[in-house]
Formats: structure tokens, sequence, C-alpha cells
């Protein structure tokens, strides 16, 4: 062992990895990883955005009332889709804080520590993000289809546009849902292939 | 470079992390991980399937009864929670099958393949089981309080048995998401750290 010692060993560790990995570019596919990680992300804003704008933007009165009511409908209606506004744009605003530790990733594509963070904050707001799509999807089942055992009636053909819009929201929260898990798909595989 | 070749990289990558992690036992740790990982799988199966069966068999019919309609709830009323007992039945089905995958990171502690397997599979099934979760404890929220202003009462004052076991179950899934989260935590440290 005492003639070995003068050699580096990080630079023995990264040798032997480019070899058995990338025989061209050391590294090179968790560049691109790291790269997707990035764009994904961005899209996953998009998407969390979207969901929380539409969702905090459905309001729909209907253009008759009677003496004493006045028939309206909102997200503020629906603890759950309260619910749906506020996680959606918890979920988002932790997507954007994310980004500088996405970019950490592309400069060192070895670095553990950041892909590490990102993989455990990424798993907690992607059951956030999940658990909130879902329940808006059943709320938004509910409105759609009713319910003849408790007697709940189907409210969408009095409120169309409030229903459409709902809906929405809750498909652009199932798509920043699919990009989550395809995040920590990626990161699984980064920190599991040296 | 070339006076070092005949050293194995293999010892010498895992001296250098036996120093850096565990001094005493190398990789000791990682061992600890995948038997804490085959315990909370086990509690994970438990909670899964008490919500399955739980949900499953909840069913009350009111003591009284009209000429046309007898009073009945059931899990099958709502499709919410149709949805709930297949998914969570899912869920414990591949939680049982990835036992051995769990024993062979124990047997096997450095190996990242099954551990790589796990956090994939573990990641969708826990959005599966969040998105069961959330969706359960929306149509139970809505059970228990009812909505004004789509004029859906509450249920929960006539059907209180069926009440009460649609929330334990939509509980115990809850303990089955925290244990996933969990889970796939750990196997992201677990991969992170070498």
């Amino acid at each position: 062992m005492s003639t070995t010692i003068d050699v580096p060993e990080s630079s023995n560790v990264a040798k032997g990895k480019a070899i058995a990995v990338a025989p061209a570019r050391p590294g090179g596919w968790k560049k691109g990883v790291a790269i997707m990680d990035f764009i994904l992300r961005l899209g996953a804003i998009a998407a969390a955005l979207g969901a929380a704008a539409t969702m905090g933007t459905s309001d729909q009165t209907l253009p008759f009332f009677t003496q004493f009511f006045q028939f309206e409908a909102s997200y503020d209606s629906f603890t759950t889709f309260q619910f749906f506004v506020i996680t959606m744009a918890l979920v988002a605003g932790y997507l954007v804080l994310s980004l500088p530790f996405s970019i950490v990733g592309i400069i060192r594509p070895h670095a553990a520590g950041p892909r590490l963070f990102l993989i455990i904050l990424d798993t907690v707001f992607l059951t956030l993000a999940t658990a909130s799509g879902a329940a808006g999807a059943a709320i938004v089942y509910l409105a759609h289809n009713g319910n003849q055992d408790s007697n709940w009636l189907a409210i969408c053909n009095q409120f169309g546009d409030f229903c459409a819009q709902t809906s929405s929201a809750v498909v652009s929260s199932f798509v920043a849902v699919v990009v989550l898990v395809l995040l920590v798909i990626m990161s699984a595989l980064a920190l599991g292939k040296r």
C-alpha cells in the first residue's frame, strides 16, 4: 500500500468511474440528468402556479336570485379547494427556491449533497401536491356527478364555468405531480449509479 | 500513474469509506438502515391492509325505512371510497412483494440495485397511497361537515358508525403514507452517502 499513497484518491475514483460509465465525457450523463432536472422543474413551477391561479380565480355568480339568496360558487366555498390553492402555491414556491440547488447540480454533477437535499424535499412536496390534487379531484367528481345515497346533487348543471375552471386546476396539479415523480426517480437514478 | 495499477481499486474505495463513516464496522449504518427499512415496511403493510379492510367493511343500514327507501350507506356508495379500497389493497400487495428486496438489502447493504428498485417503486406507490388517502379525507370531511353553498348536508348525524369507520380508515392510510415517505427518504440517504 505504501507505494500508492502519493496518488490522490479522488482522481483515482473519478478515473474509475469515467471508465465504467461514460468513456468519452466523464459523468456526461449525470450532467444531462441535472439539466433535465432543471427543465422539468420549470415545467412543474408552471403547472403548480397555473393550478393555484386557476383554482384561486374560480368564481361564478348565477344571473338569478331570490329575495334572500344570491347563488354564488367560488373556491372558498369548499375547504378542500382552499387547501388546494394554499398547497399548490407552497409547492410552486418550493420549486422556485429549489432552482438554485438544481443549478448547483448542473455545475457539479457528481456532488451528492444538493441532489440528496432535493430528493428529500421533492418527496415531501410530492406528497403535499398529490394530497391536494387528489382531494380536489374527489370534490370535482362530486360536483360533476353528485351522490345518490347521501343525496348530494351535482352542481355542475348550474355552475358550469366554476366546474370547468376547478377541473382544469385539478388536471394542472396532476401534471405537477407527474413531473415531481419524474424528478424523484431521476434523482434516485443519479444517486444510485456512480 | 502506472505505479499504482496493481492495487485493486474496490478495496481502496471501501477503505476510504470505512474511515470516513464507520470506523468500527464498514458500512454498519447501512445495514441498520436496511433493517429499519424492513421493520417500517411491515408497519406500512399493517396500516395499508387495515385501511383497506376498515373501509371495505364499512356498511350501515338505518333502523327505519319508508315504503320505497331503505337508508343504507356503505363504501361502494362513494366512488372515491371504492378507489380507496382498491388502491390501499394494491399498496399493501406491493409492500408484501417488496419484502424480499428489503431482505436482499439487509444481506448486501452496499448493493445499489435493490435499493434503487425499491425507491422508485416506493415513490410510485407513495403517490398512489397519498392520492387515495387525500381523496378519502375530502369525502369524509364533507360527510362530517357538509357544504352550504352546494347544499350538501352532513350525513354523519344519521350514519354515525359509517363515518367513524371511514374516518379511521383514512387515518390508517395516512400512517401508511408517512411510513412510505420515511422509506423513500431513508433509501435516498443510503444511496447518497457512500
